[in-house]
Protein backbone atom coordinates (compact mmCIF):
# COMPACT_ATOMS: atom_id res chain seq x y z
CA UNK A 1 0.00 0.00 0.00
CA UNK A 2 1.80 3.35 -1.11
CA UNK A 3 0.96 6.04 1.35
CA UNK A 4 0.56 9.76 0.48
CA UNK A 5 0.94 11.98 3.55
CA UNK A 6 -2.72 13.14 4.29
CA UNK A 7 -2.25 15.79 7.19
CA UNK A 8 -6.03 16.56 6.82
CA UNK A 9 -6.70 12.59 7.23
CA UNK A 10 -6.78 12.41 11.48
CA UNK A 11 -9.27 15.53 11.46
CA UNK A 12 -11.70 13.87 9.04
CA UNK A 13 -11.79 10.69 11.09
CA UNK A 14 -12.30 12.48 14.11
CA UNK A 15 -15.21 14.17 12.50
CA UNK A 16 -16.87 10.86 11.70
CA UNK A 17 -17.32 8.97 14.60
CA UNK A 18 -20.50 7.24 13.49
CA UNK A 19 -18.23 5.79 11.28
CA UNK A 20 -14.75 5.50 12.44
CA UNK A 21 -15.01 4.02 15.93
CA UNK A 22 -13.68 6.65 18.19
CA UNK A 23 -13.11 4.92 21.78
CA UNK A 24 -12.78 1.12 20.73
CA UNK A 25 -11.58 0.28 24.27
CA UNK A 26 -15.43 0.71 25.42
CA UNK A 27 -16.63 -1.28 22.85
CA UNK A 28 -14.85 -4.52 24.30
CA UNK A 29 -17.12 -7.08 25.00
CA UNK A 30 -19.95 -5.12 23.89
CA UNK A 31 -19.40 -4.06 19.99
CA UNK A 32 -23.03 -5.08 18.73
CA UNK A 33 -24.45 -2.03 20.70
CA UNK A 34 -22.72 0.21 18.52
CA UNK A 35 -24.39 -1.23 15.69
CA UNK A 36 -27.86 -1.60 15.28
CA UNK A 37 -28.59 -4.98 14.71
CA UNK A 38 -27.13 -7.12 17.33
CA UNK A 39 -26.14 -10.00 14.75
CA UNK A 40 -22.69 -11.57 13.83
CA UNK A 41 -19.95 -9.38 13.44
CA UNK A 42 -16.75 -10.43 10.88
CA UNK A 43 -13.88 -8.12 10.55
CA UNK A 44 -11.37 -7.59 7.67
CA UNK A 45 -7.74 -7.46 9.44
CA UNK A 46 -5.94 -4.34 7.17
CA UNK A 47 -8.95 -3.54 5.00
CA UNK A 48 -7.01 -1.30 3.01
CA UNK A 49 -9.67 1.03 0.66
CA UNK A 50 -12.49 -0.90 2.06
CA UNK A 51 -14.20 -2.10 -0.73
CA UNK A 52 -14.52 -5.71 -0.20
CA UNK A 53 -16.10 -4.86 3.37
CA UNK A 54 -18.34 -2.05 1.72
CA UNK A 55 -19.93 -4.62 -0.84
CA UNK A 56 -19.71 -7.07 1.79
CA UNK A 57 -21.92 -5.22 4.36
CA UNK A 58 -24.23 -4.15 1.48
CA UNK A 59 -24.61 -7.75 0.12
CA UNK A 60 -25.23 -9.54 3.50
CA UNK A 61 -27.60 -7.24 5.61
CA UNK A 62 -27.97 -9.64 8.32
CA UNK A 63 -24.04 -9.78 9.16
CA UNK A 64 -21.97 -6.81 11.04
CA UNK A 65 -18.95 -5.80 9.67
CA UNK A 66 -15.58 -3.86 10.53
CA UNK A 67 -13.05 -2.54 8.36
CA UNK A 68 -9.83 -2.56 10.69
CA UNK A 69 -6.63 -0.55 9.01
CA UNK A 70 -3.79 0.48 10.27
CA UNK A 71 -3.03 3.86 8.09
CA UNK A 72 -5.00 6.98 8.41
CA UNK A 73 -3.81 7.85 5.24
CA UNK A 74 -5.87 4.53 4.06
CA UNK A 75 -8.36 4.57 5.71
CA UNK A 76 -9.81 7.66 4.78
CA UNK A 77 -10.41 6.14 1.50
CA UNK A 78 -12.90 3.60 3.04
CA UNK A 79 -14.51 6.68 5.03
CA UNK A 80 -15.42 7.77 1.68
CA UNK A 81 -16.60 4.97 0.66
CA UNK A 82 -18.75 4.09 3.69
CA UNK A 83 -20.11 8.01 4.08
CA UNK A 84 -21.41 7.43 0.19
CA UNK A 85 -22.93 3.72 0.79
CA UNK A 86 -24.68 4.65 4.36
CA UNK A 87 -24.83 1.45 5.88
CA UNK A 88 -25.65 0.55 9.23
CA UNK A 89 -23.74 -2.40 9.21
CA UNK A 90 -20.63 -1.19 8.60
CA UNK A 91 -18.31 0.53 11.06
CA UNK A 92 -14.18 1.02 10.85
CA UNK A 93 -11.64 0.79 12.71
CA UNK A 94 -8.23 2.83 12.61
CA UNK A 95 -5.90 0.63 15.12
CA UNK A 96 -2.75 -2.11 14.66
CA UNK A 97 -3.98 -5.46 14.39
CA UNK A 98 -1.13 -6.32 16.80
CA UNK A 99 -3.21 -4.43 19.81
CA UNK A 100 -6.37 -6.77 18.62
CA UNK A 101 -6.81 -8.07 22.16
CA UNK A 102 -6.88 -4.13 23.60
CA UNK A 103 -10.57 -3.41 21.96
CA UNK A 104 -11.61 -7.69 21.92
CA UNK A 105 -12.82 -10.04 23.72
CA UNK A 106 -13.45 -13.96 23.54
CA UNK A 107 -16.70 -14.25 21.66
CA UNK A 108 -16.71 -10.72 20.10
CA UNK A 109 -15.96 -11.81 16.23
CA UNK A 110 -18.10 -14.58 14.14
CA UNK A 111 -15.08 -14.79 11.55
CA UNK A 112 -12.01 -13.04 10.25
CA UNK A 113 -11.18 -11.93 6.93
CA UNK A 114 -7.73 -11.28 5.84
CA UNK A 115 -7.49 -10.25 2.00
CA UNK A 116 -4.05 -9.43 0.32
CA UNK A 117 -2.00 -8.85 3.50
CA UNK A 118 1.15 -7.64 3.19
CA UNK A 119 3.66 -10.59 2.36
CA UNK A 120 7.03 -9.69 4.18
CA UNK A 121 8.77 -12.34 2.27
CA UNK A 122 12.30 -11.47 4.15
CA UNK A 123 12.66 -14.62 6.75
CA UNK A 124 13.59 -12.02 9.69
CA UNK A 125 10.35 -10.15 8.84
CA UNK A 126 7.92 -13.32 9.43
CA UNK A 127 6.84 -12.11 12.21
CA UNK A 128 4.71 -9.59 11.25
CA UNK A 129 2.93 -11.32 8.41
CA UNK A 130 -0.96 -11.85 9.38
CA UNK A 131 -0.80 -15.03 9.33
CA UNK A 132 1.88 -15.70 11.97
CA UNK A 133 1.50 -17.71 15.28
CA UNK A 134 0.71 -14.61 17.89
CA UNK A 135 -1.82 -13.03 15.31
CA UNK A 136 -3.89 -16.59 14.98
CA UNK A 137 -3.30 -16.14 18.63
CA UNK A 138 -5.12 -12.77 18.52
CA UNK A 139 -8.09 -14.00 16.40
CA UNK A 140 -8.44 -16.61 18.62
CA UNK A 141 -8.66 -14.68 21.80
CA UNK A 142 -11.57 -12.75 20.09
CA UNK A 143 -13.70 -15.11 17.85
CA UNK A 144 -16.27 -17.22 18.92
CA UNK A 145 -15.38 -21.47 19.47
CA UNK A 146 -14.77 -22.87 16.09
CA UNK A 147 -14.75 -19.26 14.45
CA UNK A 148 -12.93 -19.46 11.07
CA UNK A 149 -10.42 -17.26 8.90
CA UNK A 150 -10.79 -16.31 5.15
CA UNK A 151 -8.05 -16.02 3.23
CA UNK A 152 -7.67 -14.48 0.06
CA UNK A 153 -3.75 -13.63 -1.75
CA UNK A 154 -2.30 -13.38 -4.96
CA UNK A 155 1.21 -14.25 -3.12
CA UNK A 156 2.53 -17.43 -3.79
CA UNK A 157 5.14 -17.37 -0.87
CA UNK A 158 2.48 -15.96 1.91
CA UNK A 159 0.30 -18.44 0.81
CA UNK A 160 2.82 -21.93 1.68
CA UNK A 161 3.45 -19.90 4.49
CA UNK A 162 0.09 -19.09 5.67
CA UNK A 163 -0.91 -23.19 5.11
CA UNK A 164 1.94 -24.15 7.54
CA UNK A 165 1.59 -21.73 10.20
CA UNK A 166 -2.49 -22.99 10.16
CA UNK A 167 -1.45 -26.35 10.27
CA UNK A 168 1.09 -26.24 12.87
CA UNK A 169 -1.27 -23.60 14.53
CA UNK A 170 -4.12 -27.14 14.89
CA UNK A 171 -6.42 -25.19 12.71
CA UNK A 172 -8.54 -27.15 10.12
CA UNK A 173 -8.13 -26.48 6.76
CA UNK A 174 -12.05 -26.62 5.38
CA UNK A 175 -11.78 -24.89 2.01
CA UNK A 176 -8.68 -24.70 -0.24
CA UNK A 177 -8.46 -23.04 -3.91
CA UNK A 178 -5.26 -22.66 -5.71
CA UNK A 179 -6.89 -21.34 -8.65
CA UNK A 180 -9.31 -19.41 -7.32
CA UNK A 181 -10.98 -17.08 -10.04
CA UNK A 182 -10.90 -20.53 -11.88
CA UNK A 183 -13.10 -22.22 -9.59
CA UNK A 184 -16.63 -23.16 -9.41
CA UNK A 185 -17.17 -20.16 -5.95
CA UNK A 186 -20.03 -18.10 -6.62
CA UNK A 187 -20.50 -14.44 -5.15
CA UNK A 188 -16.67 -13.58 -4.57
CA UNK A 189 -16.61 -10.12 -4.13
CA UNK A 190 -13.14 -8.23 -5.53
CA UNK A 191 -10.93 -6.17 -2.98
CA UNK A 192 -8.40 -3.81 -4.82
CA UNK A 193 -5.89 -5.69 -4.44
CA UNK A 194 -7.61 -8.81 -6.31
CA UNK A 195 -8.89 -6.81 -9.03
CA UNK A 196 -4.95 -4.90 -9.80
CA UNK A 197 -3.67 -8.68 -9.60
CA UNK A 198 -5.80 -10.71 -11.18
CA UNK A 199 -5.77 -8.07 -14.34
CA UNK A 200 -2.00 -8.81 -14.45
CA UNK A 201 -3.03 -12.25 -15.16
CA UNK A 202 -1.91 -13.50 -11.12
CA UNK A 203 -3.47 -16.73 -9.72
CA UNK A 204 -5.81 -16.06 -6.64
CA UNK A 205 -5.10 -18.19 -3.97
CA UNK A 206 -7.91 -18.53 -1.42
CA UNK A 207 -8.54 -21.13 1.91
CA UNK A 208 -10.97 -21.21 4.83
CA UNK A 209 -9.40 -22.76 8.01
CA UNK A 210 -11.60 -23.09 11.09
CA UNK A 211 -10.47 -23.13 15.23
CA UNK A 212 -10.89 -26.69 16.58
CA UNK A 213 -12.50 -25.86 20.34
CA UNK B 1 -1.65 -45.04 -16.97
CA UNK B 2 -2.62 -46.89 -20.29
CA UNK B 3 -2.51 -50.41 -19.84
CA UNK B 4 -1.89 -52.81 -22.41
CA UNK B 5 -2.58 -56.43 -21.60
CA UNK B 6 0.63 -58.32 -21.58
CA UNK B 7 -0.03 -61.62 -20.65
CA UNK B 8 3.66 -62.64 -20.45
CA UNK B 9 4.15 -60.42 -17.13
CA UNK B 10 2.96 -62.06 -14.59
CA UNK B 11 5.36 -64.94 -15.31
CA UNK B 12 8.36 -62.78 -15.91
CA UNK B 13 7.15 -61.26 -12.45
CA UNK B 14 7.14 -64.95 -10.90
CA UNK B 15 10.76 -65.17 -12.46
CA UNK B 16 12.28 -62.45 -10.42
CA UNK B 17 11.62 -62.75 -6.85
CA UNK B 18 14.79 -62.05 -5.72
CA UNK B 19 13.20 -57.96 -7.45
CA UNK B 20 9.72 -58.87 -6.76
CA UNK B 21 8.54 -59.58 -3.18
CA UNK B 22 6.88 -63.22 -4.02
CA UNK B 23 5.76 -63.66 -0.58
CA UNK B 24 4.91 -60.65 1.31
CA UNK B 25 2.73 -62.08 3.95
CA UNK B 26 5.80 -63.81 5.65
CA UNK B 27 8.05 -60.45 5.35
CA UNK B 28 5.28 -58.37 7.83
CA UNK B 29 7.40 -56.98 10.62
CA UNK B 30 10.54 -58.30 9.37
CA UNK B 31 10.69 -56.33 5.64
CA UNK B 32 14.20 -55.67 7.05
CA UNK B 33 15.48 -59.12 6.22
CA UNK B 34 14.98 -59.45 2.63
CA UNK B 35 17.09 -56.28 1.72
CA UNK B 36 20.96 -57.01 2.15
CA UNK B 37 20.99 -54.15 5.04
CA UNK B 38 18.85 -53.35 8.32
CA UNK B 39 18.23 -49.37 7.43
CA UNK B 40 15.14 -47.14 7.19
CA UNK B 41 12.75 -48.70 4.55
CA UNK B 42 10.45 -45.86 2.56
CA UNK B 43 8.21 -46.75 -0.09
CA UNK B 44 6.45 -45.35 -2.66
CA UNK B 45 2.35 -46.01 -3.51
CA UNK B 46 1.58 -46.35 -7.53
CA UNK B 47 5.15 -46.50 -8.47
CA UNK B 48 4.31 -47.16 -11.88
CA UNK B 49 7.15 -47.78 -14.31
CA UNK B 50 9.52 -47.20 -10.98
CA UNK B 51 11.96 -44.47 -12.76
CA UNK B 52 11.65 -42.25 -8.87
CA UNK B 53 12.07 -45.07 -6.98
CA UNK B 54 15.31 -46.33 -8.47
CA UNK B 55 16.86 -43.13 -9.23
CA UNK B 56 16.02 -42.25 -5.69
CA UNK B 57 18.09 -45.82 -4.15
CA UNK B 58 20.99 -45.17 -6.16
CA UNK B 59 21.07 -41.74 -4.64
CA UNK B 60 20.73 -43.17 -1.36
CA UNK B 61 21.94 -46.11 -0.27
CA UNK B 62 22.24 -46.01 3.07
CA UNK B 63 17.96 -46.30 3.01
CA UNK B 64 15.81 -49.29 2.26
CA UNK B 65 13.01 -48.46 -0.84
CA UNK B 66 9.92 -50.11 -2.15
CA UNK B 67 7.96 -49.59 -4.97
CA UNK B 68 4.09 -51.05 -4.98
CA UNK B 69 2.37 -51.09 -7.57
CA UNK B 70 -0.82 -52.96 -8.26
CA UNK B 71 -0.54 -53.73 -12.08
CA UNK B 72 1.24 -56.81 -13.52
CA UNK B 73 1.73 -54.90 -17.21
CA UNK B 74 2.94 -51.62 -15.48
CA UNK B 75 5.26 -53.01 -12.77
CA UNK B 76 7.23 -55.03 -15.60
CA UNK B 77 8.90 -51.78 -16.88
CA UNK B 78 9.96 -50.91 -13.28
CA UNK B 79 11.72 -54.48 -13.04
CA UNK B 80 13.64 -54.22 -16.16
CA UNK B 81 15.32 -50.93 -15.05
CA UNK B 82 15.94 -52.71 -11.83
CA UNK B 83 17.58 -56.11 -13.48
CA UNK B 84 19.64 -53.28 -15.48
CA UNK B 85 20.63 -50.94 -12.63
CA UNK B 86 20.52 -54.34 -9.99
CA UNK B 87 20.61 -51.97 -6.85
CA UNK B 88 20.39 -54.14 -3.41
CA UNK B 89 18.42 -51.87 -1.53
CA UNK B 90 15.46 -51.84 -3.78
CA UNK B 91 12.11 -54.20 -4.08
CA UNK B 92 9.33 -54.08 -6.27
CA UNK B 93 5.88 -55.40 -4.87
CA UNK B 94 2.58 -56.24 -6.79
CA UNK B 95 -0.16 -55.61 -4.72
CA UNK B 96 -3.03 -53.24 -4.33
CA UNK B 97 -2.87 -50.43 -2.00
CA UNK B 98 -5.68 -51.05 -0.20
CA UNK B 99 -4.52 -54.36 1.08
CA UNK B 100 -1.08 -53.25 2.97
CA UNK B 101 -2.17 -53.91 5.92
CA UNK B 102 -1.78 -57.59 5.21
CA UNK B 103 1.57 -56.70 4.43
CA UNK B 104 2.76 -54.29 6.77
CA UNK B 105 2.64 -53.30 10.61
CA UNK B 106 3.31 -50.79 12.71
CA UNK B 107 7.08 -49.32 12.26
CA UNK B 108 8.15 -51.09 8.77
CA UNK B 109 8.12 -48.32 7.05
CA UNK B 110 9.65 -44.85 7.67
CA UNK B 111 8.09 -42.59 4.97
CA UNK B 112 5.56 -43.10 2.18
CA UNK B 113 6.06 -41.38 -0.98
CA UNK B 114 2.90 -40.20 -3.34
CA UNK B 115 3.97 -39.65 -6.76
CA UNK B 116 1.11 -38.55 -9.61
CA UNK B 117 -1.47 -40.62 -7.92
CA UNK B 118 -4.84 -41.29 -9.88
CA UNK B 119 -6.94 -37.74 -9.05
CA UNK B 120 -10.05 -39.69 -9.26
CA UNK B 121 -12.15 -36.69 -9.85
CA UNK B 122 -15.56 -37.42 -9.19
CA UNK B 123 -16.94 -37.10 -5.75
CA UNK B 124 -18.29 -40.73 -6.02
CA UNK B 125 -14.77 -42.08 -6.50
CA UNK B 126 -13.46 -40.38 -3.61
CA UNK B 127 -12.68 -43.21 -1.57
CA UNK B 128 -10.22 -44.08 -4.19
CA UNK B 129 -7.55 -41.70 -3.89
CA UNK B 130 -4.63 -42.94 -2.18
CA UNK B 131 -5.16 -39.41 0.12
CA UNK B 132 -8.39 -40.47 1.05
CA UNK B 133 -9.11 -40.65 4.63
CA UNK B 134 -8.72 -44.49 4.74
CA UNK B 135 -5.50 -44.66 3.30
CA UNK B 136 -3.74 -42.06 5.69
CA UNK B 137 -5.11 -44.64 8.03
CA UNK B 138 -3.36 -47.58 6.59
CA UNK B 139 -0.29 -45.43 6.14
CA UNK B 140 -0.23 -44.07 9.91
CA UNK B 141 -0.76 -48.50 10.71
CA UNK B 142 2.55 -49.30 8.95
CA UNK B 143 4.70 -46.00 9.82
CA UNK B 144 6.95 -44.96 12.75
CA UNK B 145 5.44 -42.61 14.87
CA UNK B 146 6.01 -39.64 13.34
CA UNK B 147 6.63 -40.91 9.91
CA UNK B 148 6.03 -38.55 6.65
CA UNK B 149 4.18 -38.84 3.53
CA UNK B 150 5.54 -36.30 0.37
CA UNK B 151 3.23 -35.80 -1.89
CA UNK B 152 4.12 -34.60 -5.53
CA UNK B 153 1.32 -34.04 -8.71
CA UNK B 154 0.54 -31.67 -11.31
CA UNK B 155 -3.54 -31.96 -10.57
CA UNK B 156 -4.51 -29.33 -8.65
CA UNK B 157 -8.13 -30.30 -7.39
CA UNK B 158 -6.14 -33.65 -6.08
CA UNK B 159 -3.72 -31.31 -4.08
CA UNK B 160 -6.66 -28.95 -2.71
CA UNK B 161 -8.39 -32.06 -1.76
CA UNK B 162 -5.19 -33.72 -0.17
CA UNK B 163 -4.52 -30.63 1.70
CA UNK B 164 -8.03 -30.71 3.27
CA UNK B 165 -7.80 -34.50 3.59
CA UNK B 166 -4.51 -34.41 5.46
CA UNK B 167 -5.88 -31.62 7.84
CA UNK B 168 -8.96 -33.41 8.60
CA UNK B 169 -6.90 -35.92 9.52
CA UNK B 170 -4.50 -34.24 11.72
CA UNK B 171 -1.44 -34.54 9.67
CA UNK B 172 1.26 -31.55 10.13
CA UNK B 173 1.85 -29.70 6.80
CA UNK B 174 5.41 -29.12 7.07
CA UNK B 175 6.41 -28.45 3.76
CA UNK B 176 4.37 -27.17 0.93
CA UNK B 177 5.33 -25.82 -2.56
CA UNK B 178 2.57 -24.40 -4.85
CA UNK B 179 4.92 -24.43 -7.62
CA UNK B 180 7.38 -27.09 -7.21
CA UNK B 181 9.99 -26.77 -10.11
CA UNK B 182 10.50 -22.98 -9.45
CA UNK B 183 11.29 -23.05 -5.78
CA UNK B 184 14.67 -23.78 -4.20
CA UNK B 185 14.60 -27.07 -3.38
CA UNK B 186 17.97 -28.74 -4.16
CA UNK B 187 18.07 -32.48 -5.65
CA UNK B 188 14.74 -33.46 -7.08
CA UNK B 189 14.60 -36.80 -8.89
CA UNK B 190 11.58 -36.56 -11.29
CA UNK B 191 9.06 -39.25 -11.68
CA UNK B 192 8.06 -40.13 -15.76
CA UNK B 193 4.45 -38.47 -15.11
CA UNK B 194 6.40 -35.39 -13.53
CA UNK B 195 8.67 -34.93 -16.85
CA UNK B 196 5.98 -35.25 -19.04
CA UNK B 197 3.31 -33.09 -17.60
CA UNK B 198 6.10 -30.34 -16.25
CA UNK B 199 7.11 -30.44 -19.88
CA UNK B 200 3.39 -29.55 -21.19
CA UNK B 201 3.82 -26.20 -18.73
CA UNK B 202 2.03 -27.72 -15.59
CA UNK B 203 2.72 -26.55 -12.50
CA UNK B 204 4.09 -28.98 -10.20
CA UNK B 205 2.95 -28.89 -6.63
CA UNK B 206 4.43 -30.71 -3.67
CA UNK B 207 3.95 -31.34 0.36
CA UNK B 208 5.59 -33.26 2.87
CA UNK B 209 2.93 -33.95 5.57
CA UNK B 210 4.00 -35.97 9.21
CA UNK B 211 1.66 -38.13 11.66
CA UNK B 212 1.31 -36.46 14.80
CA UNK B 213 1.72 -39.11 17.35
C1 LIG C 1 -1.75 -5.03 0.62
S1 LIG C 1 -3.00 -4.09 1.40
C2 LIG C 1 -4.51 -4.97 0.99
C3 LIG C 1 -5.72 -4.12 1.19
C4 LIG C 1 -7.07 -4.83 0.91
N1 LIG C 1 -7.33 -5.86 1.92
C5 LIG C 1 -7.14 -5.40 -0.48
O1 LIG C 1 -7.14 -6.64 -0.61
O2 LIG C 1 -7.22 -4.63 -1.46
C6 LIG C 1 -2.74 -4.51 3.10
C7 LIG C 1 -3.37 -3.53 4.06
O3 LIG C 1 -3.21 -4.02 5.38
C8 LIG C 1 -2.87 -2.95 6.22
N2 LIG C 1 -2.15 -3.47 7.38
C9 LIG C 1 -0.95 -4.07 7.37
N3 LIG C 1 -0.58 -4.44 8.60
C10 LIG C 1 -1.58 -4.04 9.43
C11 LIG C 1 -1.76 -4.10 10.84
N4 LIG C 1 -0.81 -4.64 11.62
N5 LIG C 1 -2.92 -3.62 11.35
C12 LIG C 1 -3.85 -3.07 10.54
N6 LIG C 1 -3.72 -2.98 9.21
C13 LIG C 1 -2.60 -3.44 8.65
C14 LIG C 1 -2.02 -2.06 5.34
O4 LIG C 1 -1.93 -0.74 5.84
C15 LIG C 1 -2.72 -2.16 4.01
O5 LIG C 1 -3.71 -1.17 3.87
C1 LIG D 1 -0.59 -41.84 -12.61
S1 LIG D 1 0.48 -43.14 -12.28
C2 LIG D 1 1.95 -42.37 -11.62
C3 LIG D 1 3.15 -43.27 -11.66
C4 LIG D 1 4.42 -42.70 -11.05
N1 LIG D 1 4.27 -42.57 -9.58
C5 LIG D 1 4.83 -41.39 -11.67
O1 LIG D 1 4.73 -40.35 -10.96
O2 LIG D 1 5.26 -41.37 -12.82
C6 LIG D 1 -0.28 -43.88 -10.86
C7 LIG D 1 0.16 -45.31 -10.62
O3 LIG D 1 -0.42 -45.74 -9.39
C8 LIG D 1 -0.88 -47.07 -9.56
N2 LIG D 1 -1.94 -47.32 -8.58
C9 LIG D 1 -3.13 -46.71 -8.56
N3 LIG D 1 -3.89 -47.18 -7.55
C10 LIG D 1 -3.12 -48.11 -6.91
C11 LIG D 1 -3.36 -48.96 -5.81
N4 LIG D 1 -4.52 -48.96 -5.16
N5 LIG D 1 -2.35 -49.78 -5.42
C12 LIG D 1 -1.17 -49.80 -6.08
N6 LIG D 1 -0.92 -49.04 -7.15
C13 LIG D 1 -1.88 -48.20 -7.56
C14 LIG D 1 -1.37 -47.12 -10.99
O4 LIG D 1 -1.45 -48.42 -11.49
C15 LIG D 1 -0.31 -46.26 -11.70
O5 LIG D 1 0.77 -47.03 -12.13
Amino acid sequence: MRLRHKPWAREKIEQHPQYIVANPEQCKGKWHEIFEKDQPLHIEVGTGKGQFITEMAKANPDINYMGIELYDSVIVAALDRLIEANLPNLKLLNVNAADLAKYFTKNDVDRVYLNFSDPWPKARHEKRRLTYKDFLKLYEDLLVDGGEIHFKTDNQGLFEYSLMSFSAYGLLLKYVSLDFHKSEYEGNIMTEYEEKFSEQGNRIYRCEVKYQN
